[in-house]
């Protein structure tokens, strides 16, 4: 009997619980709040990611461990490294924790970024501004998610505020400053790495954001073939040079046909859901056998999917259940606002089918900005 | 927040919290022993199913009740239903517990069934015997399950040790007798019936069994044209005559072009475990759905599908988890002979390429014989 350790416990925590108890495996949540969501399904432990003696009984009770939150801290998956297997390695999940560090590993490896610079005070700020120009982006370099810790500057009037917004965490968590790329698609590659490192990667997803919160991603994404062989030896590069294990994101943004890296997130992904009904094996089926050392599954895409996510309260769940590709998720969480609740997937054969889906849906919540420029790329 | 009871803490039940999860379902498991593998992943009481402090304190804490074990007392069964929903119902429960209330229940509706009578004694076996010749079956009314609880009489010398394995409980759970059907088929049709009256069934599964017990599934079953449709209504006769909510089963032989009933097992089925990954909705989340009243998914197929179930122990995962569509499911259960700990599903997109597969892992786990009736269905 092997059991996963995971810490977090929440959404990401629970699908891939319910996607491993197939392949006869028991898990362990570490989180600091009790009522997490994954908590519904599997035994938890309760309390501070930092504090030693919950890790102890966590390390002792677990037979590898992995995340279902990025911003762990990296002493602690340092911590019980020293005691038991962690993938992905707590170096690797260092980097991409930083926004800084993983710019700079980008960049390193060839793989283009927007314009960057490290702001360690409010000169530094007014000078990199004046290098960078307006409209740029102040960002928090750790702990940042779902647009939190950001700060969007659109001309030097802003500055003040942003510094108002942000500066105090210079001294903590660090600040980067990132040139604003007018780009036309946002596109993730959803990848995995085992441990004898073979590299597979689902579909080229393409994805929305409102207010920095993914809002629909759809894959396959359309229009990619001129920069799908890029984004995917991107992927595999960073994956290669961290010697990754275990399912990651590499966002992109496309811009005047040029890929610019924005960040990895260092665990399944928001924009690889739809792989729970729309690909062979899901990203979190193949994220278990990846940290377990089993054979990958295949990453194939079953017809075409879009998911939609549920911010802050979850909708009617009828229309959705009343398409013939309708998967609904709904995390079990309490409604609040700006939270990830749950998703819905759309999954049909052609893009024509998951185009009218997704039509009847946006119709029936009254959701039709959601649903519009995925159908747009459908046409 | 919905919290649905199940009675039985099965593999069925397991799948069914797995797959009811997204739905944002709570579950309450009541099974008689400690270490029923659906409590690994749900909170679970443990007690007898004739308990009736136990039974309401289960009423008491779930919305809606339902089954994994078909042989929870019919009693049992009505009490809930005097004070929660219970689905299916207490009275269709009842029918499909005994196999002559069953068989008398398909002759009512014009369904063909092998030839049976009432055992109240040894005499009355005698008597049957001789009416019905041999080979023929005598099997226990109620409580059977997985060839349990039959023996077959092949000739008049096997009637002494007939009434020797199985007279004693003609006076409690009652005897029958059935002409043995040298069939050249055993087809299953799983199909959902919602609160509203609203029925779907998946695609016609053929089943093969070793010692009684389910070996393999493959569905769509092939050459089934000529008798799908009588199949079909038969199975829609049975859930409306029985006003029964949920999935169930129907178990037939197909013996010289004439479908005949065998069972019905009232609740989610071995034969049907491929719908998991081999239809865009399973039959674990569509009994749930019918049970809350939710609208049903679509049962279409998705490919050719085979399940093998693993029985006594789980062979090496390594050779399915290796093929594209090979799936895992590990219940999590201890070893033990008999025993259903576990099953893999090979799901391709053509009949070939599942043969193909399937014959890989025949090989690998030397389990040709296993494999080789599905591969000849499939040529
Ligand atoms: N430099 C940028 N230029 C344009 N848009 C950006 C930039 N950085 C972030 N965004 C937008 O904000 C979203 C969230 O920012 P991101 O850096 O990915 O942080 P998070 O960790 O919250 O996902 C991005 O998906 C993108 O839509
Ligand atoms: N009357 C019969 N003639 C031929 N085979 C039978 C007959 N009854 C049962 N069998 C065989 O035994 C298997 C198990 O019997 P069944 O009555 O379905 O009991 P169980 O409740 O154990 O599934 C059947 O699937 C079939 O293969
Ligand atoms: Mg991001
Ligand atoms: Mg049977």
């Amino acid at each position: 009997m092997t059991t996963v350790g995971i810490l977090g416990g929440g959404q990401l925590a629970r699908m891939m619980a319910l996607s491993g108890a197939p392949l006869g495996l028991r898990f362990l949540l570490l989180d600091n709040v009790t009522d997490a969501c994954a908590g519904q399904f599997a035994p938890m432990l309760v309390g501070d990611y930092r504090d030693e003696a919950i890790l102890a009984e966590f390390a002792a009770k677990v037979d590898v461990a992995t995340f279902d939150f990025e911003n762990v801290p990296a002493e602690s998956a340092r911590w019980l490294n020293a005691r038991i297997p962690v993938f992905p390695n707590p170096d690797a999940l260092a980097v991409s924790q930083d926004r800084l560090a993983e710019k700079t590993l980008f960049r390193e490896l060839d793989i283009d970024v927007p314009d960057f610079r490290d702001i360690t005070g409010f000169d530094a700020l007014r000078a990199a501004i004046a290098e960078l120009g307006t409209p740029c982006i102040l960002k928090t370099r750790r702990l940042g998610y779902d647009g939190k810790g950001q700060f969007r500057i659109r001309s030097d009037a802003d500055i003040d505020a942003a510094w108002q917004a942000l500066g105090a965490q210079a001294a903590t968590v660090g600040l980067i400053l990132e040139a604003f790329v007018p780009f036309e698609r946002e596109i993730s590659v959803v990848a995995v790495r085992g441990r004898d490192g073979e590299f597979r990667h689902w579909a080229l997803t393409e994805n929305w954001h409102e207010q920095g919160v993914l809002s629909a991603s759809l894959s396959p994404a359309t229009g990619t073939a001129a920069f799908e062989a890029d984004a995917v030896a991107y992927a595999r590069k960073v994956a290669e040079k961290l010697d990754y294990v275990g399912v990651f994101a590499l966002e992109l943004f496309l811009h005047q046909g040029r890929l610019m890296a924005n960040e990895m997130a260092p665990r399944v992904h928001n924009s690889g859901h739809w792989t729970i009904e729309g690909a062979e094996t899901s990203q979190f089926q193949n994220h278990l056998r990846a940290v377990l050392g089993l054979p990958l599954g295949s990453t194939r895409s079953l017809g075409a999917s879009c998911m939609l996510n549920w911010i802050g309260a979850m909708p009617d769940a009828q229309p959705v259940l009343q398409e013939a590709g309708g998967h609904w998720h709904d995390y079990g969480k309490r409604a609040r606002a700006g939270r990830k609740v749950g998703h819905a997937t759309l999954r049909a054969d052609s893009p024509q089918a998951l185009a009218e889906s997704l039509a009847r849906v946006g119709a029936a919540l009254s959701r039709q900005t959601q649903v519009a420029p995925v159908i747009v790329r459908l046409a």
